[in-house]
C-alpha cells in the first residue's frame, strides 16, 4: 500500500513511523520547519528517537505533488477552537481540500483528528466529493479512527492500544481494520463512523469532567480547611474510586473536545450543562490560583509591589514540553494584574516557543535560589520539580517564606501531632 | 469489648454479625418489627442468613436498658434528604441523645453514618456532651469510619473492604482501628474525623456524576440517532475509561449525599455548580423516560387513553428488593399524569411495601404474558429481566408492538446490514 499521512505532529508522526516498517509512507506537514527537522531525524515533541524516524520507506514532505497517488490517506491535522470556543476546523478543512485535490478513483481517506460526531460525513466528505469531482462510496471510501495518542505516556502507545475503527460500510471497515492490525494490538470495529467520533470525544470529556470534579471539590475542602489529598488518597481506597488530582487543564485534547461536542449539540437544541458547568470550573482554575496567592500574600503582610512569585512548570501537562493553551498563562495574567514580579521556572518546556507565543522568559531550576521569593506555585509537577522537596522543606522552614501553593496538592502533608500543614495549600 | 451498634440495617446489621464472632454485641433498632425479624432469623434486605443473623453473642432489641454499659458504640442510622434537598438528621440526633444518655466514662463512640464534613464534631458530639453531662475527649472518645455497604454485591463485603478511621487523636485512631482491624480485610487511617466524613461523601458524589455525565450523552446522543451503549463500549476500550451506564439514580446513597456536601458547600457561600448540575440531570431521567415514552406512543398513533404500558423493574437499583427512593416512581407519575394504563413488574421488590409505600401494585413476570401492552420500558436491570431476552424479541417481532424503552441500554444493538436498531432507545 502507499500511504500519506496528512500532518506530522503528535498523530501523524508515530502512525508514520508505524506504517512505513511495512508500506511506503509519505508523511506531509505545511510547517516547512517540521519537515526540515524530521528529515534530520529530529522530533522537537521528544516522542521519537531520530533512529526511529529515519526510515527509508518514510518521506516528510511539504510538497503537494508527492501527495498524488497514494492508496490510502490518514487525516491527522489538529482540530483546536477559537477564542469563542468553538470548533476551529480550518485545517480539517483544508486537508479535506488538500485530500479531494490529490485522489484518484479506489483510494480510502481515514480520519483521525478528534471532532464531533457527524463532522467527517457532514463538512470533510462533501469538500472531498466537491474538490475530487469523485464520488462517496462509489469512487472513494471514508473510515474513521481515532488517535489516542497521550503525550509522555510511554506504555499506552500506538503499538499497545486497541484501536477504535468505524466506517459507513464493510468493506471499507474490513480493510481499514486490516491496515490498522499491522501496527496496533487490537482493534474494535463499531457500526458507523459517528460510533466512532464520539467515542473519542466523550473519553477526554469523562476526563475534564472527574478533573473538573476533584476542582470543585478543592475549592471547596480549601474554604472548609480540609487537605484535598487527603481526603482524595482516603476514598481512593475504595473499590471502585477513580483518582483524579485536582489542576490545570490545558493543553488540545481535554480542554478543547467539550466544546467540539457541546458546539453540535447546540445545532439540537441541547445544552450539555455538566459538560460546560465542568469546562467552566477547569477554566477557572488558574485565575483562581493567581487570587488565592494575591490573598496568601495579602495576609501575611506582603507588599505586591514588592512580592515576586516563582511559578514552577509552564506546560500544559506533566513532563512533557508542549505549552499550546497552557493555562499557567492565567496564573501569571492574575498575578500581573497586581504588578508581582514573577519568575516562570520550567526546564522542560520550550524557552523559544514560550517567549515567541506567550512572551515569557523561562529558567531552570537553579534560578530559585538565585532570588527570594515571597511565594512559590508549583503549577505543573515535573517530575525535576517533584525531587526538589528538600528545597522545599528548606523554603518553608525560613519561617518568612510561609507561602507554598501546591496546585496539584502533591506535597500537602497534615502533621496530626504538631496540628500544622506541611504546605500551604490552595 | 462490650459493643452496641445503633441501627440493625443494611450498615448495622454486616457489622454486628461481623464483631459477635469476637465481641459481645447488642444491636439496636427503634424499628420492632425489624427486630422481631432478626430475632427470628430473618433479614429483609436479603443480605444475610439465619445461620449469620442467630449468634449466641448478638443480641438483637429496641429496649433502651440494655445498651447501657458498653465500651464501643456504633452508630449507623440512616441519614436521608428532606423533600427539599437537605440533610435530615433526625435519626442521627435521635442516635446521638441516645447515647448520650446511656454512656458512662471511656466509652468510644464511632460514627459511620454518611454525612457532611463537621457533622459529628459540629452536631453530634455536642448532644452527646449535653446528654451524658460528660466531656468529650476526656470522658468519651469518638471516630468516624464511613460505611462502604454496596447492597448486592457479594464481592466488596465488610471482610474484604479497607475502611477508613478518621479520629481526633492518636489514641482513639488507634483503639478504633485495631477493632476494625478484626473484622476488615484492611484499615486506612486519616488525620482527622472531618477528612474521614469527606472521603465517604465524595464517593458516592463521584459516581453521581460519572453517572449524570453517561445520562446528558445518553439525552444528546438520542438527539443525534447515535446509539449510547455502543459509544460507551468503544470508549471503554482506552486504557483510562470508565464504563459506567445510564439510568436511574435513587436509594440512599448516590442520589442523597451529594445534597449534604452542597448543604455545608452553602454553609460557606460555596456553590458547587457541578455537584448540582449532576444531581440535577440524574434527577430528571425519571421524568425524561416517561417523556419520551408517551412520545413514542403518540409517534405510533397509539391513543394515550387506551395505552397499556409495562415498567420492569421498581427497585432503586438492579438485583436489591430495596424501593426507598426509587426514581421509577418518576416514570410512572408522568405516565399517570397522561391517563396511561401502567403495570409495574418486579419479582424482587417488597410488593407490600411498594403498595404501602407508593400505593403501587408489583406484579410477577408472567403478567408480561398476560396482556397486550403497546410499550415495555426496561426500568431496572433485575437479572431475571435480563434473561428474558425471548421474550423482548417476539414482542419486538410482532409490528404493533415497536416500543420498547431500554432505560439502561442493555439490548439495545444497532445492525449495520439492515440498517436498523433492533428495539426502540430511549
Amino acid at each position: 500500500m502507499k500511504i500519506a499521512v496528512i500532518g506530522s505532529g503528535y498523530v501523524g508522526l508515530p502512525l508514520s513511523i508505524a506504517f512505513s516498517k511495512y508500506h511506503s509512507v509519505i508523511s506531509y506537514d505545511v510547517n516547512k520547519k517540521r519537515v526540515r527537522e524530521l528529515e534530520r531525524g529530529f522530533d522537537c515533541n521528544q516522542q521519537h528517537s531520530k533512529k526511529e524516524i529515519l526510515h527509508k520507506k518514510l518521506t516528510f514532505t511539504s510538497n503537494l505533488d508527492l501527495l498524488k497517488n497514494r492508496d490510502v490517506y490518514i487525516v491527522t491535522v489538529p482540530t483546536p477552537i477559537k477564542s469563542n470556543n468553538q470548533p476551529d476546523l480550518t485545517m480539517l478543512k483544508e486537508a479535506s481540500i488538500l485530500v479531494g485535490k490529490v485522489i484518484k478513483k479506489n483510494t480510502y481517506i481515514i480520519f483521525e483528528s478528534t471532532t464531533y460526531p457527524g463532522c467527517t460525513e457532514e463538512f470533510c466528505i462533501p469538500l472531498i466529493e466537491k474538490h475530487s469531482k469523485l464520488n462517496y462510496e462509489e469512487d472513494f471510501f471514508v473510515a474513521y479512527s481515532p488517535e489516542r495518542v497521550n503525550p509522555g505516556d510511554k506504555v499506552n502507545t500506538l503499538k499497545s492500544i486497541t484501536k477504535v475503527v468505524g466506517a459507513s460500510n464493510y468493506r471499507t471497515l474490513d480493510t481499514v481494520k486490516k491496515l490498522y492490525e499491522q501496527i496496533c494490538k487490537s482493534i474494535y470495529s463499531v457500526a458507523s463512523i459517528k460510533i466512532a467520533e464520539s467515542a473519542k470525544v466523550i473519553e477526554n470529556i469523562q476526563r475534564d469532567i472527574n478533573i473538573a470534579l476533584v476542582n470543585e471539590l478543592s475549592i471547596l475542602f480549601n474554604k472548609l480547611n480540609i487537605p484535598t489529598n487527603e481526603v482524595l488518597d482516603a476514598a481512593a481506597t475504595k473499590w471502585n474510586f477513580h483518582h483524579y488530582t485536582p489542576g490545570l487543564v490545558g493543553g488540545h485534547c481535554i480542554s478543547v473536545d467539550p466544546y467540539y461536542l457541546a458546539f453540535k449539540a447546540q445545532q439540537f437544541n441541547y445544552r450539555p450543562r455538566l459538560i460546560l458547568s465542568g469546562r467552566k470550573i477547569n477554566e477557572s482554575i488558574g485565575k483562581y490560583v493567581g487570587i488565592q496567592t494575591v490573598k496568601l500574600l495579602s495576609n501575611n503582610k506582603i507588599n505586591l509591589d514588592k512580592a515576586h512569585v516563582a511559578i514552577l512548570g509552564f506546560s500544559f501537562k506533566d513532563n512533557i514540553p508542549d505549552i499550546r493553551n497552557t493555562k499557567v498563562i492565567k496564573i501569571i495574567k492574575e498575578l500581573q494584574q497586581r504588578n508581582i514580579r514573577i519568575t516562570v521556572i520550567d526546564s522542560i518546556a520550550s524557552k523559544k516557543e514560550a517567549k515567541k507565543k506567550y512572551k515569557i522568559n523561562l529558567y531552570n531550576f537553579k534560578e530559585l535560589k538565585k532570588f527570594k521569593y515571597d511565594a512559590i506555585i508549583l503549577a505543573v509537577s515535573h517530575k525535576t520539580f517533584l525531587k526538589k522537596i528538600n528545597y522545599y522543606n528548606q523554603f518553608y522552614k525560613n519561617k518568612k517564606n510561609k507561602i507554598f501553593i501546591d496546585v496539584k496538592n502533591n506535597y500537602l502533608t497534615y502533621d496530626l501531632k504538631k496540628n500544622y500543614f506541611k504546605y500551604f495549600k490552595l
